[in-house]
């Protein structure tokens, strides 16, 4: 294997890349500055040491700022938790602007046929982390699959002794859909969690 | 800007990777194992080191492999020249394993309006490279857009005292497209379907 099929090989392995893309991006890198590729070989070699999760909350922070700036943030409202699966969820989050509370990643789902109990999920620490502060709602932001949903089930049978309101994000045909082609469960859900339209 | 910004800054500079896809491969590179970023990062490092151009054809190959293989091998067909616009293009090409002859890489192809005319191009070498070897054929496969046909239509012209048959890819290939995206078969059928040029 050629130096170049190597790189098209290891290139392919990262997520939506494939072969054809994977080819593209090494002719790119052959043609271009040899500056920006030390540069980004640089970025991926060292971004493992120089990203960690953040203690309190288990989104991803730089090594020097743990807890994270959101987690420390004074102007961000400490009374609303937003619970989601991956760390890369409190990004897309955050790029909607319309959330400004903190977050807590469970890194995961309840999901028997993978072998994740609430055991392997980061579950336990949300319990605390609710006594400890002055949380008043809790944002279950899992996905609205059957993982998903049992873990958010899961999720409310565990704080329903805490002083604290429970809700999910809701589910229903995206914004620009078309209910022709969205799919009956989609449609029911829509049904079970409309809203009362301002007169 | 974080470390992680910088990497999905870096990572969107690539061809056909977007705001998202580079987001996502940024966490997948958090995530796998930290050896696998370091042979990614070892391999985008050294690439323009180990990879060269072939000073015979043109097309990429190892340092220690100048001409190139396609080049020097024994068991191609030696009278037929394929012209290509880029190196990437051999590759397409080698691919389709329609065509078993040699290779020519132009580096472009002539476009006025980008200031690039016929002596930019890799184009003397081409009347060398066939009077001195016993090619018979020259297949044009620069793409089916307006400045592709121009640099066809030009390098007939360039040939047209030689001793050579000149040819050109059948348009299977839908115009205005590019080689590098198209199909296998299209590219193996408009080999087979390739028409003189009328000299």
């Amino acid at each position: 294997m050629t130096v170049l099929e190597e790189l098209i090989q290891a290139l392919s392995r990262m997520p939506g890349i494939g072969k054809k893309s994977a080819s593209r991006i090494a002719y790119h890198l052959l043609q271009t500055d040899q500056e920006l590729n030390t540069r980004l070989a640089r970025l991926i070699h060292g971004i493992q040491k120089k990203i960690i999760r953040c203690s309190t909350c288990g989104s991803f922070t730089e090594t020097d700022e743990n807890p994270c700036t959101m987690c420390t943030s004074p102007s961000r409202d400490r009374g609303t938790l937003c619970i989601v699966e991956h760390p890369q969820d409190v990004l897309t989050l955050e790029n909607t602007g319309a959330y400004h509370g903190l977050y807590h990643v469970l890194d995961g789902v309840i999901s028997p046929l993978d072998g994740i109990g609430p055991d392997q999920l980061q579950l336990g620490k949300i319990v605390i982390r609710i006594r400890e502060s002055g949380i008043r709602e809790v944002i279950i932001a899992t996905n609205p699959t059957e993982e998903g949903d049992t873990t958010a089930l899961y999720i409310a049978h565990l704080l329903k002794d805490l002083q604290v309101r429970v809700t999910r994000l809701a589910s229903g045909i995206p914004v620009g859909g078309d209910i022709e082609y969205a799919d009956r469960i989609t449609i029911a859900r829509s049904l079970r969690g409309r809203t009362e339209l301002g007169r």
